[in-house]
């Protein structure tokens, strides 16, 4: 197991508590993790194919070294085969190698990984234990953690999904150091994201020390991100099924964020892109509603920049975001529900935003 | 909301309570009975094609006279279609209605019924209320209660499914009334199963009104269902995820039975026939050991045999009966656990059965 100085956080649900370890180089670790999590039997580690093979086959030895028999699949894993056909590839793989209740599927990849062949685990013999090793960083301080695990249909995303939570988060901050640089600016948008809900001082880090953290080659870095990581771990054990007020304000930029992307076909934007430019819409109409200072939205519109996000959108009409915001599953029978600032680390949801601010605040993203 | 003389039990669960009515007519109370339990929105209501369309057009009168807005989706509902093709045909419907988390579900067919639309509405947009309506004596005795679902995949029956409880499982035994004699002694063999491994009482009455039990005219009938019914609901409320002790006591009949459904070919015999064949296996093995004397045996066979069930096998070789024992998945990676009787009403778990008495006990039932 590893020293307690990597751990981030420890989750609590009605399905159980979990860690969640983030460090560099804790993926040697994830065998002595499982045990201690309690896991036995073998392990199913299925893999996204665009991971580098060293990457996965130092997975496969750590997990063998501790005793875990192991068996691994590398497919492609992501959101264009994001659908119940690669759902069931892996089901036909588990079942060839008789996979019990006692053994744990080990997801490792992005966000897809996380979430595909956790609705595989959610579902395998009616569920069995899942260990998620996320390597992007939109996968680490967001999806990973929580539960929440989904495929798509033909008719829509996520449309097919579980609640099913994982018995061990293991991140492995090396893993970053191949990331594609898009995708790592997409990861720190929900990252900084956490500190303009919920941590001012968080917040103030990012600004501070913009270059050290995207070089991500110090300890202040690896500090950083564990403390984003750790504040969705907070939110996710106060609101486990979504139901209150709290997880609700993870959703802060994505309202007009999924707009951007529905809007503009999937794969335009990343969906940290989309955030970060959804985030400004909400700064605007939070500052149209005098709930914040024109101060706190240039600091925002700042601090993305300084990590290469987007803070405005082109080819797409207000029109069709604000259209594409009353058809989203989220907000269907009933007025949409905002989740705006109310300062530094402080915000709330209202449902009594007029239109024609919307409006505005749409208008005046998009380029 | 029906009178709480139609109350079989409230089951306790970690996804929140729910109440099994069982009655004569109870159906018509389904819109009040789903608003007691918290339920509104629209309701989507799967209806297995078997159905009588006039059950089914009761069934969507009384949603509608609540004031649930309803659609009705008919299909097949057989094991034959027990798969993930009528699971994204159902997705698909429930898509181009839109379905949302705060609408319900009504699963209304035999155990298939529950099983597939349960397990639809499990992963429905990460999980939706269902309401089990089951329409088959076994549905109601054993499979509607305890949210257990699942799909077969051409791997193997159910091995894709979800703990996913109901918000409310209503049984209208006159439902039964068109159901086949065969299927309705299907149904008896799991009903009399709760009476011989944990109500001694209740194994009486099977055995002293059985004329009465199958012809389903009186009050008495009714009330004995719904005692068995009970010891179900009391059983999963004791032990949610199989974990313990007392779930596994449900699977009496089972070991031989799963053996029996597997080398025959499926459909062969029926589930509870297959059961009521295994149950004489097992107290084979359960006088063999000396845990009970052979009047108990006697008397069981001779109840089974007064509801018109089978005792003995052909077709089939202990050596393959055997064999198949090994291979279920429930039993790999160990001693196969034993339910066995320790007298009327009373059963305990055994894993320390030496294979020559189980052969001994399972050729005594081959004809």
């Amino acid at each position: 197991m590893t020293t307690d100085e990597n751990l981030a956080a420890v989750v609590s649900t009605t399905q159980g508590d979990y860690r969640v370890v983030v460090g560099r180089g804790v993926i040697d670790d994830i065998g002595p993790e499982m045990k201690s999590a309690g896991l036995s039997g073998r392990a199913f580690l299925v893999a996204d194919v665009s991971m580098f093979p060293t990457a996965v086959h130092r997975t496969h030895e750590a997990l063998e070294r501790a005793g875990f028999v192991t068996n691994v699949m590398t497919l492609e894993l992501s959101e264009r085969v994001k659908n119940m056909e690669t759902v069931l590839d892996i089901y036909q793989w588990l079942s060839e190698h008789r996979a019990e209740r006692i053994d744990t599927v080990v997801a490792m990849g992005g966000g897809v990984a996380g979430d595909l062949v956790g609705f595989v685990a959610a579902t395998w013999l009616r569920g069995v234990p899942v260990v998620q090793v996320p390597t992007s960083l939109a996968a680490m301080v967001d999806a990973s953690i929580g539960g929440k695990v989904a495929v798509n249909l033909p008719a829509g995303k996520n449309l097919v999904g579980a609640f099913h939570q994982p018995k061990l988060v293991l991140q492995d901050v090396d893993h970053l150091k191949t990331l594609p640089a898009r995708e790592m600016a997409g990861g720190f948008a929900e990252a900084i994201k956490h500190g303009l809900i919920l941590d001012a001082d968080l917040l103030d880090t990012f600004e501070k020390n913009a270059d050290e953290m995207q070089s991500l080659e110090t300890d202040l870095a690896v500090r950083t991100i564990r403390r984003s990581v750790q504040i969705k771990a907070e939110v996710v054990s106060a609101d486990e099924f979504e139901r209150g007020e709290t997880r609700i304000l993870l959703n802060y930029g994505h309202t007009i964020g999924h707009a951007i992307e529905a809007v503009s076909g999937y794969g335009e934007y990343l969906h940290g892109e989309a955030v970060a430019v959804g985030m400004m819409a909400a700064a605007g109409i939070a500052q149209r509603l005098g709930m914040i200072d024109a101060e706190l939205v240039d600091r925002q519109r700042a601090v993305l920049q300084r990590y290469s996000l987007p803070v405005t959108v082109k080819g797409v009409t207000a029109e069709q975001l604000i259209e594409a915001t009353k058809t989203d599953k989220k907000n269907r029978g009933g007025n949409i529900r905002w989740v705006l600032l109310e300062g530094p680390g402080k915000s709330v949801t209202r449902r009594d935003v007029p239109e024609d601010v919307v409006r505005e605040a749409v208008e005046a993203v998009i380029e």
